[in-house]
């Protein structure tokens, strides 16, 4: 089923953009002055093949689990935290439901490996393991369960694609999950640990030198090959991280425009075009986070994030925060009257 | 009734701060984890002295107006366009009807000194002139009748306020109206007019050096003394800037917050501090256009922006799209979840 989704994925389409951006320069509005606006929506007429985009309603879909390594004391928050925010999640009363609620999107929450048991009709059962291994001490999962992992994504992906939705948002939920990805980060980064690990949730600085000195250990006991995105999965971990993955390939396979949100969700973004390298031209970035590991993976995608507000809390909430920009990129296209019909001189024989 | 509105303009009210920042800090999510946004509504919470602010509905008001130093050929477009994209405002097809629509905002459109007759129930007849004097010949416009156009924009807020919009977005529509502003900038910064002249709509780069020169030439012609606003505001002109700063002075003396727009809004606000300092506590700034006088008004002002999109249109354009941010941390006040009724751990104990 992976190398099915992964055989689906074609290239953008770039024949929407002779009319797009024609329209665009028909509009009333001097000619480029949307700014990125207008670049934004000729990239999602690119994902979609539309010469009219949409991109509501939007499809948020979270991914929780848990990291054996939060026993190593790398987290201010203690590792219960992951499955008492899912409860959270189904009773509506974390961030990304109160953004989602105002973007107006369909939010799935989907249990991929929580330790603990997560009860409740709100929540999608979908656990591959209670939690990953400790990688400090062993790989955190097996191939199979990283690839049953982003089998999960890919699903998730598939039932916001049948429900309608248009943009697909992928948040996590996971104590310790910034650990795994600065591990992921910096084997298919090649920089040092030093350089892109940093306080996730708000760890205090000599935690994070521990954090930093976890991190490096694993990286040398595991030894991943980093030309292998699934086996760097497999030893480094993150069940969330792989169904992020997974959920990025699934909707690229629909061309589905994806907004990727903040530090974890980023390298998530780049392992997955790793294992689909067209899956870049679906990917449009929300923000630049606090964790100094983003820029760089930022960096390696060429992505130009839309917000920077300083934001560290992951869950999909940055992405939801800049969910809005696209819509009124799509609106704008959509909406708004041309020279010809509102009888607007334009600039031409002037400009 | 300009004087009786500045000196009904107080300082921002501190006393929710502490609530709000207690509140903030029980919420379940790291804390500070949300940035930018907890930051905004900490200062929505002064400016209503409320500790759970709202922003909406918004309310829109756009000024149009045209200006005589437009026969100097400083624009792209030619002067009819201001009541063009008059009645493109009233018919729903401009790019900020689209925005305004989006964000549900309550939209007003203003002639406050269009040159030509403007038609239709859509607007508000507030004319105070056909247009301003050419500046590179005479004064803008009288004192008495800045004055004036100040007055329409304390009553067009008023309007806003008494129909229930609990912020303000101020846009304008006036052809050559960033020469104007540019004019008005040079005098406001004491900054070379080279500096900070910009390309507008877009106008090419040898009309860009005609435009510097026409705007050097009415700044030693004008003579005006900078350390009178009103003055300046007569001499260099903008029906449509002076109602703006009216406006912002108007939603202040209400406790209203403002969300300022670009480059022109930003030179209004600017002004109107100058006229009283106490506004500028009831600022937010949307985003940082291309306009090279944009920054420089900025920093006079000491804002830091919410978007960097590379727009460059203007009529409230930008701070309709920086707009949800604003909602969504009112949100995130009044409906998240806390720690103790989620029943989530927090990091207090290891942070």
């Amino acid at each position: 089923m992976l190398a099915e989704t992964l055989a689906s994925i074609s290239a953008v389409d770039e024949s929407p953009s002779g009319p797009v951006q024609a329209r665009l320069d028909s509009l009333t509005k001097p000619p480029g002055s949307l700014g990125r606006l207008e670049s934004l929506v000729l990239e999602l007429s690119g994902m979609s093949g539309e010469t009219l985009p949409t991109v509501t309603p939007p499809g948020v879909i979270v991914f929780a689990a848990d990291h054996g390594v939060a026993e190593e004391g790398v987290s201010a928050f203690p590792q219960e935290v992951t499955a008492q925010m899912v409860a959270n999640f189904v009773g509506g009363g974390a961030a990304i439901n109160v953004f989602a609620r105002q973007i107006g999107a369909r939010l799935e929450v989907i249990d991929v490996g929580v330790k603990g048991d997560v009860e409740g009709a709100g929540v999608v059962h979908d656990k591959v393991r209670r939690g990953t291994a400790n990688v400090a001490r062993e790989d955190a999962m097996s191939l199979a369960e990283a690839e049953r992992a982003i089998e999960v994504g890919i699903h998730a992906a598939e039932r916001s694609h049948a429900a309608g939705c248009r943009c697909l948002i992928v948040g996590e939920m996971g104590i310790a999950n910034t650990t795994a990805s600065s591990a992921l980060l910096a084997a298919l980064s090649g920089q040092p640990v030093s350089r892109l690990v940093g306080q996730g949730t708000g760890i205090a600085p000599a935690q994070l030198a521990h954090k930093a000195e976890v991190i490096a250990n694993a990286l040398a006991a595991r030894r991943a090959d980093s030309s292998q995105p699934l086996e760097l999965l497999a030893k480094l971990g993150g069940l969330e991280i792989a169904a992020m993955a997974g959920a990025y390939l699934g909707a690229a396979a629909r061309r589905m425009p994806i907004l990727v949100d903040g530090f974890i969700a980023t390298v998530a973004a780049l392992l997955a075009c790793r294992l689909a390298p067209e899956l870049r031209g679906y990917l449009l970035f929300a923000h630049r986070s606090c964790e100094p590991g983003h820029d760089i993976a930022l960096e390696l995608l060429e992505a130009r994030p839309l917000l920077d507000l300083q934001l560290r809390l992951g869950e999909g909430t940055g992405a939801a925060l800049a969910f809005p920009l696209l819509e009124a990129a799509c609106r704008m296209l959509a909406e708004m009257a041309t020279f010809d019909s509102a009888g607007v001189a334009d600039g031409g024989s002037t400009a």
